[in-house]
């Protein structure tokens, strides 16, 4: 299956005093593409996951490196697959390009919860099918 | 009664690509000098005034006034006062100041809302005598 | 012409401890907007009026009115209009709307000003002329 | 030499939807401590490394472990260090707490660079001696 891809333009203010984008939010960058990935290829929207079946996937681990800096009016193409599926966790891999370099490389490890005890559960098996069609 | 003050350093992210405050976060300012204003001077904490109380204050109006472009480095001496006291709203102004300047000057109108149903209902009396005291 | 709209996804970071948008963000959905409607009608990329016309426009003055509280995985759809043009300050308006919900008005004066001296200059002509066609 | 400790109050607008702090912030949590421990133990501001050194030190990689849900409210003691010195680069260490409880842990790694050309240079050789001080 073709990648996820998502674009992000970099904005006005996502850059720092340096004029290059604030590394804290290239994990937002990530995050915003892990809510479009799910819509896109779990066929279900992040909210509904929370809201309606009561599970949330809050981040346990983040990791990233940052290769190129990235200003205001450029743009990145964030790839999201799955690297690792546990038997209640989820860790998903992030590549972001800018043209053809790679800018950002990136993981990040989410434990499935209960969202009204945050105590971890098993991923449930719809959606672990789902995530096992996306490993990298 | 002495105004209430807070000191807010001007961070690195703060910034934009034009190096000043990103005008949206001076309202981010205007919502930590709010909220260190409602410990300081009102006698709790926000945070129990919504999960204790039940009562939560959304923004329904906000305005600035930006007089000097602020950087990163700089702090701003941020001074809470309360404008008006309607029944069910409160407008709480800002004025911030580097060194003499005057950087910037705002007002935020809240509604006293039930957090569960998020309809508006009267200032609680208590709050309100509190309020009353810092009317600028 | 057809008034310039930008979709904009509510995203999981977006909001606040009360679950709806904090409110200092819809001024960043007002400066997106502001970055996509000068790329879409003004013909130009925002970053090349600043880093090659060595142009900017800080805002001086900043308004709105939030009339519906909107959450995590909503859409706002911003429309972007010219509701005043100084000789060297631009005022944008902006309208928000979730659906048919009116969500948010507000309003951004920006001042034209050179960005190696922060002082302000007369809008350029060609500028001047092309946000003329987007008066509200 | 005691460890460098900062207070960050978790503010009403650092949480998401899922009411616990957005993972991304704990890394601008992290960029306020490291501002805050250059001017406390590097006797100098950040600013003025940037501004008058002409030095910067972009992040080139990043990496943290969330043990804890933090809530608006609650308050993180982050403890800066310095994990490694190479030629070039500094690793800081951070390990935040609220109350007994370790929170976050994680590490940054900061290239040294000049700030006109953002190519790598070698630590200055008085910057390395304050930092050594502050070997984890």
């Amino acid at each position: 299956m073709k990648p996820f891809r998502v674009r992000i333009p970099i904005r006005f203010g996502d850059v720092d005093h340096a004029k290059i984008v604030y590394y804290p939010r290239f994990f937002h960058y990530f995050h915003i593409a892990f809510e479009d990935f799910f819509f896109a290829r779990l066929s279900r929207r992040y909210v509904d996951v929370i809201e309606r079946g009561k599970l949330g996937f809050p981040a346990v681990r983040a990791e990233a490196e940052f290769r190129v800096p990235l200003r205001f009016g450029q743009t990145i193409v964030m790839e999201v697959s799955v690297a690792r599926i546990g038997k209640s966790s989820v860790t998903f891999g992030f590549v972001g390009r800018r043209g053809r370099s790679l800018a950002v490389v990136g993981a990040v490890t989410c434990v499935c919860v209960d969202m009204g005890t945050f105590r971890s559960r098993p991923v449930p098996a719809a959606l672990r099918q789902e995530l096992m069609k996306h490993r990298a």
